[in-house]
């Protein structure tokens, strides 16, 4: 059995009923994901040069001696470098670019070089390690060593960083457990990378040491996801990556809870998570502003990773859908359509004034985020860049799944896959076009008997139609997989149409942010209305009409090939008087033509206004 | 000429048209003010018990060497017993109470006997004076030790803490200025006190400290009120006091811009100020979310302060508007009804749970806050308490004011003036009761010449009537002020009629949190549903009918006796499904009752939910 290079390894966990399809078996064919694919590879070596004159690589190298330099940056940027390793692996598993294979190695052994002798990495702290774990991040940073070191090994079979990570991993376990030291890191991580570095190398060690981590939060007391949205959604990894290995029942129960919280009431549309900039926090069940949304870009990234790991555990679609929400909307949105620009926070509604509180830079331990939600080319914290690098580079790897009874489409993207004995070909225009034809290029000899094959109907999708060779079945139910259960033979064809009718969602009454809005979905996108597509018009004032008509229009000319949606809008004629005013004075309005275009695609044009949900003009109670 | 005792003093003030009226020189008689005033007298009792346990006083007496123990409590405490000061000194104005005159005395012979030689006075700074102004407080302290000694003085003719303070202040001057430190506190406040005492003791030098610790900042090139919403208020008001003492039109541009950004795109409904608990910050324009709103009380009270000091400069009917609104709404809900309970943050949604993020205590300097919103008897940060206390405790003081021309009716409360050479009585159950009946008691045989009463004519009120001696004049303008200009003779009877109208309000587009909804405003009080009186019904999820009609009903057994308003509400009769669903599923929704409270008395019966505005159904665009 050749080895699993997928994003998740799971084969041995007796909690996942499936496992990852390496990346690299993964061809990507000319479509939406090959095109941000191909610009995140140009962000990836466009990091690198901001990392290097950022001191980053160079804060490892002088623990070597190669170079002589005080330490640069914050105290967590190994964590930066450590996620840009696994981008650029896991970009190296589709494309074979010999340069960057070799700054990648230089990178590796700039790590390798800053090991101590008993196993510790970090370039911030020395002599006084884990002096404040409240802080430091030095166990989230050996989390992202450890997942870089497993892309890369998974990659490139060099397992120079996995040896590396190894050792760090064994210095972790003399170092914390019982009657060592008992506390963890405040910002959680090292437990998903432990748990991915035990199935890497078979051993259940660090499997037990990433258990004992998690139980130091009470977490069966936890009712609510709380806190920082990055840490809560890391730590939910954790429980759940530790779930997928042990089949932990009780565990199983704390982890879909705060999974419940997280989809219920502290979710954007967008999948986006963090309603509260103060603490980058998930904040009050329902506290989802859209101006002020904080929805960190890696809080986003969060989502993919927890919604994965549910998703192994059972093949439940529903997480498939948030998984397929988040990456198309919260997390790509982090991303330039060139690619070498990266947000961090990313509001659902922008004034696009840059409006700045002079004031607020004083507040220490906050001033390096309080910039305007735009996309950069850094960012002080430099968090999001790398982790959009490493989440885009595998998307290959989220596609496909596969189980003991066969291969599963979690995600439609044009490409190849050889996995579970068959070869599959994905044609599709997605997530523009409602049409996928898979076709069965060939089956492995061991094969031939019948198998399924697991194709995702999305939730969103109100009017789905599935034929195999050109036979109808019946209507599959959205949000479930559809299993297809024969002995496939090369030529056979499937066709799904997965009708991307516009529609507009509201919200529950108490996300107040929302209350008499809608957003305009298709497919997975949701959809914005950019001040650049409405001159004249503000349109974080424009009213959208309850009885629009929703048109969907391709336009091979904008922001790379998007689709756009065409309503009728309503604005007022004469200003709003003042702040506060009579909901009985007349109001006069006239229509206008709305353009919505992809949230993730925003901000790529000149700076303005911009909002997800739109005031409804005649909506029901 | 009798001192004037009010609450600021404005007769020599070259750009101030308004002078206040001596708070000893309004009797109060039964009433809405009266019990809010009796109810605030038992709150300066019980609040300073509270200090003395909290060592607040003994901080102070252990300078003197009284008292031999460690300084307790956070650094900027003296500034709490300051307000306290004031706020009893204001009480003794219209209540003889022996026992409080009493303690205040012992009160301040623990202040004065802290005093350092050289005029400083500051209980957690010692050798470390002015080390570090971003955070130190020092001279926010000042300025409340200036407004106690001015108000003491006012009130009793002692000089003792009045001395204490201007040797406080000859202090600062020796230390702040022009080739001296050039620095000013983070926190501004000791402008406005150190205006007052300039005013007080006719030694302009004061309040060229004032104008030189506010040019520290660039007031020109402010073009909106930003940051931490009291700091920013207090700094306006700071600004007014000058451009009231000096005429100066460049600042006066300044602070009218100011107060224009506050006005027109960051108050609450509730005139409210503060959408941010990020750096209790009054955050970006419209950005006025209700369940998250922070509207600190104490910024409530800066409203109070502001718009005060913009009415003495030209008695525009605009500031006394915005003083009603924020004092009956913002400013009085930080009290609970029996007076002993004070809330800090005042949100204008409440889930009635008591949701609390294990982890947000987590973040040093906010933990202290992040309580949820609720009246207590204490705060860990005690600014707001004794803020009510003061400014209650003065209230008769901002109900009239006079000029050259005579005597203004500000506010309308049942009492008793003697100003201007007049003597009028009102009599008036306001907020409640729309009718207001003046009477002219007599008249000083000075004035017996023609002369004005100006009568504010509210901006909320739609139809206003006014007739004197039963004679019905042409009906005033809203938002004004009614100059009837005669010779009053005794016996004279003014009645005024303010129909108060329950009205709906909705919110300019721009706010996100109020789309959709609306807010129900009675005379000067606004209104909110709280869960207490609708058992079985969410009032968070509750639609009101748009066209429903508004019943003003007075209920003298409910919460000490107010007006509540009945409405016609729907509500869902299932669920909302999820988080976000369809706009075009169909909802079956059925009739409720709605009966509404003022806003400022919520929370004072079962912990529920509340809100301020309600989802509107059938709402026009």
């Amino acid at each position: 059995m050749t080895a699993v290079r997928g994003v998740t390894r799971t084969e041995a966990s007796r909690g996942a009923r499936l496992r990852s399809v390496p990346v690299g078996d993964v061809t990507m064919h000319p479509g939406f994901w090959a095109d941000r694919m191909a610009a995140n590879d140009r962000g990836i070596v466009a990091l690198l040069e901001r990392l290097e004159a950022e001191g980053v690589v160079d804060n490892f190298r002088r623990l070597s001696g190669a170079v002589d330099a005080e330490r640069r940056g914050l105290w967590f940027t190994d964590s930066d470098l450590y996620k840009w390793i696994e981008g650029a692996a896991w970009s190296l598993a589709t494309v074979a670019d010999e340069a960057l294979r070799e700054r990648l190695d230089e990178v590796i052994d700039a790590v390798i070089g800053a090991q101590a002798p008993d196993g510790y990495v970090n370039t911030a702290f020395g002599d006084d390690r884990y002096a404040d774990l409240t802080t430091s991040h030095e166990l989230y940073c050996a989390g992202h060593l450890f997942q870089a070191a497993v892309a890369h090994h998974r990659v490139t079979d060099d397992d120079r960083l996995l040896a590396c990570a190894t050792r760090l991993a064994d210095h972790l376990r003399a170092t914390f457990g019982p009657g060592l030291r008992e506390d963890a890191d405040a910002h959680p991580g090292v437990e998903m990378g432990l748990v991915e570095l035990g199935r890497e190398t078979a051993d259940d060690r660090y499997l037990t040491l990433a258990g004992w981590f998690l139980d130091r939060v009470d977490h069966a007391g936890l009712r609510e996801l709380w806190g920082h949205a990055v840490r809560a959604e890391y730590y939910a990894c954790g429980l759940a990556d530790v779930v997928l290995d042990t089949g932990d029942d009780a565990l199983e129960r704390d982890v879909v809870r705060m999974w419940s919280s997280l989809v219920d009431t502290r979710s954007y549309v967008t999948g986006g998570v963090g309603g509260r900039w103060l603490g980058e926090s998930v904040g009050r069940r329902y506290e989802l502003p859209n101006a002020s949304a904080y929805a960190e870009t890696c809080a986003g990234i969060g989502v993919v990773l927890w919604a994965w790991r549910m998703l192994q555990a059972a093949g439940g679609a529903e997480f498939a859908d948030r998984l397929e929400l988040a990456l198309h909307n919260a997390a790509l949105v982090g991303m330039s359509l060139a690619g070498d620009e990266w947000s961090y926070v990313n509001p659902l509604a922008d004034s696009g004034d840059d409006e700045q509180d002079p004031w607020m830079h004083d507040l220490a331990g906050f001033n390096l985020l309080f910039l305007p939600a735009r996309r950069r080319p850094f960012h002080p914290v430099t968090c999001c860049p790398p982790n959009v690098n490493r989440l885009v580079a595998s998307v290959p790897g989220y596609l496909y799944g596969t189980s003991a009874e066969g291969l599963w489409l979690h995600l439609y993207a044009a490409s190849s896959v050889r996995a579970a004995g068959l070869g599959l070909t994905v044609t599709t225009g997605y997530p523009w076009s409602d049409r996928v034809d898979i076709t069965v290029d060939d089956v492995a000899a061991g094969a031939r008997t019948p198998r399924s094959l697991f194709l995702r109907i999305p939730g969103w999708c109100a009017s789905p139609a599935v034929a195999v060779n050109d036979e109808h079945l019946p209507p599959p139910e959205p949000g479930t997989y559809l299993e297809l259960h024969r002995s496939w033979e090369a030529g056979d064809r499937i066709s799904l149409d997965l009708a991307m009718t516009p529609e507009a969602l509201v919200a529950h009454p108490r996300v107040e942010a929302n209350r008499g809005s809608v957003a305009i979905r298709r497919g997975p996108l949701i959809y914005c209305a950019e001040a650049v597509d409405h001159p004249g018009v503000d349109v974080l004032e424009v009213g959208l009409a309850a009885d629009s008509p929703l048109v969907a229009e391709w336009r091979a000319d904008l922001l790379g090939g998007v689709t756009v949606v065409h309503a009728r809008g309503t604005r007022r004629v004469t200003p709003f008087p003042g702040l506060y005013a009579s909901a009985s004075a007349p109001v006069a309005i006239e229509p206008v033509d709305l353009t919505l275009v992809p949230y993730y695609a925003w901000a790529n044009r000149e700076l303005g206004a911009m909002t997800v949900w739109l005031a409804a003009s005649g909506l029901r109670p």
